[in-house]
């Protein structure tokens, strides 16, 4: 087999053999095949495309890459959920232990936040102590004790997709889905998880601009989990707003413990609500208004956020700062944002809102790099709200004073007023597979 | 300017400007751009095509990435001529000396052999002593004296023609018209010609397969030369069947010898004599039957014989093999292959006959490798002949007696026989530009 027969097949527009396609994903992975005729074929598989069983090929070829987690030690059917990624979008906290609750054993596998998008990982660790470094052991403990874990991602799960992925950043072959589905699938598979629940995000603050095509992306990824044995669903929201009002590692993981205790952003809670849902009618513990009720009395309960507390603990946090709201900590420099205008909020543009969260020093810009946890946004006013001139928007927060004017400024830019009130789309625009 | 823009530009189908192709064309001669972001926009083009603009900038950029020919010490107009690439289509000592004999100068640059198609420099040099390493003033100096002289191409001329065909064939990003014309019509350019006449070439032994590929090549080609300035025609013909009946270095040497002292294949008579014609229409010295009367005076003259010998003496060649076939050195070791067979040659699958004359020693592998000058082929029988069982279809010539029987099983395979006489497709499909 050459890799030069491949790329000539795609590039015809022809479908890859499972043969051809692990061939080319071993050749990534030892790095047989050079860069040039990697580059080349994902050009060709952007233009040309893939269809779902070549997608699914793709997707198990880059899983048997690296190894999967271990979950022997955990009996019964095991949960996992995954955001494609955005701003303020920090629902694992409230999920996770909100279905654990409802027993549904939670065995999350999170990445760090990169670019303008957040990460799970760096907002549980913005919880003093809290370690996501866990043993195979130590993990199935807390699962099996507490009914949630969530563990940082290893370098040695999917390596090929870890190289394509590095490929497509830097030679303009990263939008296209069986790529991206099967980027993320492989990842979710790899985490061994019988079910898997999607977020696939629409709209600024999201790499998907149009709703559809993020259902048609939602669509593949759960064509191809389901090839690959596993019950998956997914739901479609909108990110062309900041989700819920913090943005950031502290302020999210306080809005989250907010929600778990009653005093949720509407938005928030309702993709949280349909995470759950979909979750359990998934694990098929509920389904339908059953399940919301259900999800409703855990809330209500407090049950939810012990969980989230009990969670936390175990993996080494100390949870003072989320049980009470005096004692919590926020970054010494603080700016806030005003209207300027009257009118109404026309828009906001979320990625650079995502950016400027990173700028004040929330996010880092390598994989290696360290993040300001107190860094992030309080969003006062957003899309759709009513603002006077001296009405504050948005609240900065830094530990670096130097940092606030510049995202002052970018934020700025990043907010449109208008006259007339916009009609805002809906949180969530569909579901697949639940 | 970033790369990673351009590739982004083209992969949604939009025209890169002028600047935008010249800073790709810089920064692959320079190295500044990795081979993964250049094959990702090779195939980016491959799949979204370039129109004729961005083509003929490519075009201009890899002329200027390079040094051009200087001409400047011959006076009057000069032509050169270019064959897209055959298996026998030595038309260059054919149509050379009888243009010069008609009084058109030909400085002619010319490649070596590669692949399946041969190269114009090694049947020179099949000709003992023959140089076509000249300087500068001595390639003027014989341009000027005898009317044509031929030149190797040297590395200096459009180094990033060199670097991306490396990177196409590498990438299966060949196939594709901007990428194929600019990279002949760079190096066209770069000979100085005032004239370009254009062989392109379509069937089995040719790259283009289909003829009407070929000829929107060709219009595409001449459009490039046009606007650069240049008088661009072009012929499409037939490369179904191998042209002549010699294939190999010294055999078509002396089979050019035969044509300008009147034994001729038709086939190849007819194309030598379309390019003639074309080159005389081009420069304004005859056209239509007028230059085809004047072109069949010089042959039987035999004035455009007396032009080849003065051409390769004055190059350094001893022409007494190609004025006495009497005295003509052949291969030790020959083969006839037999039809084995009642009825018609049906086709002849071109390509595999050109590789079965690189098996005999006559093209080389790699650019620094050495040639069998007398290693070749004699086409006795051709598509659309009569032939008996043991009838001769083939001869083959080689040095290495041990190559004879590989290439003859290989040979066997390239000829299917039919009971019924195959439409033959034109020696010449079209012409453009003349």
């Amino acid at each position: 087999m050459r890799m030069y027969d491949l790329i000539h097949k795609k590039k015809e527009g022809k479908a890859l053999t499972a043969e051809e396609i692990d061939f080319f994903v071993k050749g990534v992975t030892s790095g047989e095949i050079p860069d040039s005729q990697t580059a080349a074929l994902l050009m060709a598989i952007c233009l040309k495309n893939m269809d779902d069983r070549e997608a699914t090929d793709l997707t198990l070829s880059m899983l048997a890459s690296g190894e999967s987690a271990d979950l022997s030690a955990i009996p019964g059917i095991k949960a996992d959920k995954h955001s494609t990624g955005g701003v303020g979008d920090s629902t694992t906290p409230v999920v996770i232990p909100t279905v654990a609750a409802c027993g549904l054993k939670v065995a999350k596998m999170s990445g760090r936040a990169l670019g303008h998008t957040g990460g799970t990982i760096d907002k549980l660790e913005s919880v003093p102590g809290t370690r996501t470094e866990l043993s195979t052991e130590e993990f199935a403990e807390i699962v099996n004790s507490v009914g949630a874990a969530v563990v940082a991602q290893t370098g040695t799960l999917c390596p090929a997709d870890k190289k394509l992925y590095a490929l497509r950043d830097f030679t303009a072959t990263v939008e296209n889905n069986a790529l991206i589905a099967s980027s993320i699938m492989s990842k979710k598979l790899a985490s061994s998880a019988d079910v898997i629940m999607l977020d696939v995000k629409y709209g600024s603050g999201a790499f998907i601009k149009d709703p559809e095509d993020a259902m048609e992306l939602a669509r593949l990824m759960v064509r191809i989990g389901e090839g690959a044995g596993r019950r998956v669903g997914a739901i479609i929201s909108s990110m062309d707003v900041p989700l819920g009002r913090a943005v950031g590692n502290a302020l999210e993981m306080y809005e989250a413990a907010d929600i778990l205790c009653g005093k949720a952003p509407e938005d928030k809670l309702q993709v949280c609500v349909a995470l759950c849902a979909g979750m359990l009618t998934l694990a098929g513990i509920a389904k339908g208004e059953e399940a919301k009720k259900m999800i409703a009395e855990k809330l209500e309960s407090g049950e939810a956020f012990n969980k989230l507390s009990e969670m936390l603990e175990a993996q080494g946090g100390d949870t003072t700062e989320l049980r009470n709201p005096a004692k919590r900590r926020y970054a010494p420099y603080k700016m806030e944002l005003k209207a300027g205008e009257c009118g109404y909020i026309y828009s906001m543009n979320t990625e650079e809102i995502g950016l400027c969260e990173g700028m004040l020093g929330s996010s880092r810009t390598s994989l290696d790099g360290s993040v300001d946890f107190l860094a992030g946004l309080e969003i006062i006013k957003k899309t759709g709200d009513k603002v006077s001139p001296d009405d504050t928007v948005i609240i900065l927060h830094t530990s670096d004073e130097k940092l606030l004017m510049p995202a002052a400024e970018r934020l700025k830019k990043a907010i449109c007023y208008s006259a007339e009130k916009p009609v805002l789309p809906p949180v969530i625009y569909g579901t697949v597979g639940i």
